[in-house]
């Protein structure tokens, strides 16, 4: 129902997030989202096109959020990778119906603006896991970090200072 | 999000739900529904196959509703035709994680049990139009039925006493 590219959008995002502004290549993200490199490759230029995320090319370089995870909604991820069509007029093309839906079609668009209204509510922010709780995408008590040195992905325990 | 299998199929349960009984080839069928007819034949085979419509052969025969429409849901349509997932593990593999779903997985798995819900909930009677209202697949104040001499599809006046 929730489509694979938007659910693997969604991991590289949180793990941006997760990252607080440190640059995260490509090969990076997809280590910790266990998503292939590929696709997570040409989801993360998507992405770049569309301003959600930058790229800085480089030795250092790599992906950052480009928006404060408070304001950035799952609905926005959702828009860009692959947008969740309403229904607003009879999908039959029923001249008669226009915009006054059956009764089919209306419940069925009902279940669709449930899952709009939970996607425009819910920002990047909360689904980072408050201390104690599991975080996304990473083993439990740990979170991931880079190495500077080796540019790989290492694991740090959680800070529950947060 | 709702994938075309599964809109085709309900228009196709609908339709014989207004047929009250009567048999609807899936020529028929896809006339009413405007599904192609080869995509519409092949829905038709796995409903019947589920137990959800009969399926007689010969002269006069053709699709009938196998159940009750006061008792058949939109959810068990989309059981049979392209069931929606849960999302009840981490769909990382993440050991610690288990069935403890992490806040992005647990955001989507509420948007995905209130389609659930929905479903569940709505019967396909409650998608047959009261009279005065718009009926589903057809133009309004008309309701389609079978010429029994020609099969072809004639549409006739809603009754309004019902």
């Amino acid at each position: 129902m929730i489509s694979q590219s938007v659910e693997y959008a969604l991991r590289a995002i949180v793990t941006l997030a997760q990252q607080e502004g440190e640059p995260c290549t490509a090969k990076v993200i997809a280590q910790i989202t266990r998503v292939p490199e590929a696709y997570l490759a040409k989801l993360m230029q998507g992405l770049a096109r569309a301003g959600l995320v930058n790229s800085q090319r480089g030795l250092h370089g790599g992906f950052t959020l480009n928006r404060d995870p408070h304001d950035l909604t799952i609905w926005n991820i959702v828009e860009i990778v692959d947008p969740i069509r309403r229904i607003h007029e009879c999908p039959l093309g029923i001249e008669s119906h226009g915009t006054t839906l059956c009764p089919l079609h209306r419940r069925l668009d009902e279940a669709i603006q449930g899952v709009e209204t939970t996607f425009r509510e819910t920002t990047v922010s909360e689904l980072l896991a408050p201390a104690g709780s599991v975080a996304p995408l990473c083993e439990e008590t740990k979170v991931f970090s880079l190495d500077g040195r080796t540019g790989r992905v290492r694991s740090r325990k959680r800070s529950t200072s947060k």
